[in-house]
């Protein structure tokens, strides 16, 4: 799968996050994607799901890419981030790697975004 | 699984790579281990194969670490990091994400390196 399309589909999520703007965010997935987010809890699968899950996500957070997005020779692509968000007046930062799958129509077909307990910073 | 033994075993086996200390990179993987780099490329499977690969990709290389290793809620972790080194005598720098899963007795059970075609750039 050529890897510039996937990689532009990456900053849109990016932007489109950082806008707040669920709709733009929404069309880039897939009708049938997953959503696991950290890795090791209960994928969020379908549109209805997935949508209630940023929703709920994007509420003041903001995602500062630290690296460029890696590609791959198949339907996979990378982002090293971080989100700032606030909890209880506290800023928090955490620490984020996610892999995005892509179907044919280049829309993601899943999500995995990597971060742990220890990647969970108050500042 | 605890993030802090597999973060750990993340920055060794940065180390060992950089030390072209082959057998203590070997020594964090399970004999069962498999290694797709490229993501999209073959497998690398079991010890022979897996150290033949690592014995050829080293030559010459150093792995430099951008950012903080991630964990997860599971068994898995990724390091994001740039290599450097050479072919025909021009430098070489490919732009990684490796996820890596661990096993029941912390050693390295899979391994997916994402990077593209574009994502490696003559210096």
């Amino acid at each position: 799968m050529d890897n510039l399309p996937m990689k532009k589909t990456l900053q849109e999520y990016v932007d489109a996050f950082n806008a707040n703007d669920l709709e733009h965010l929404m069309s880039l997935f897939s009708d049938e994607a997953s959503v696991e987010d950290p890795v090791g809890s209960p994928p969020k699968t379908g549109r209805i799901e997935i949508e209630a899950f940023y929703r709920e996500s994007m509420t003041g957070a903001k995602l500062e890419l630290l690296v460029s997005p890696r590609g791959s020779y198949s339907n996979a692509a990378t982002i090293t981030f971080a989100v700032h968000t606030e909890k209880k007046g506290h800023s928090i930062r955490i620490d984020v790697t996610d892999v995005m799958t892509f179907d044919s129509a280049g829309k993601i077909a899943t999500m995995h975004a990597y971060w742990g307990p220890d990647d969970m910073q108050q500042l």
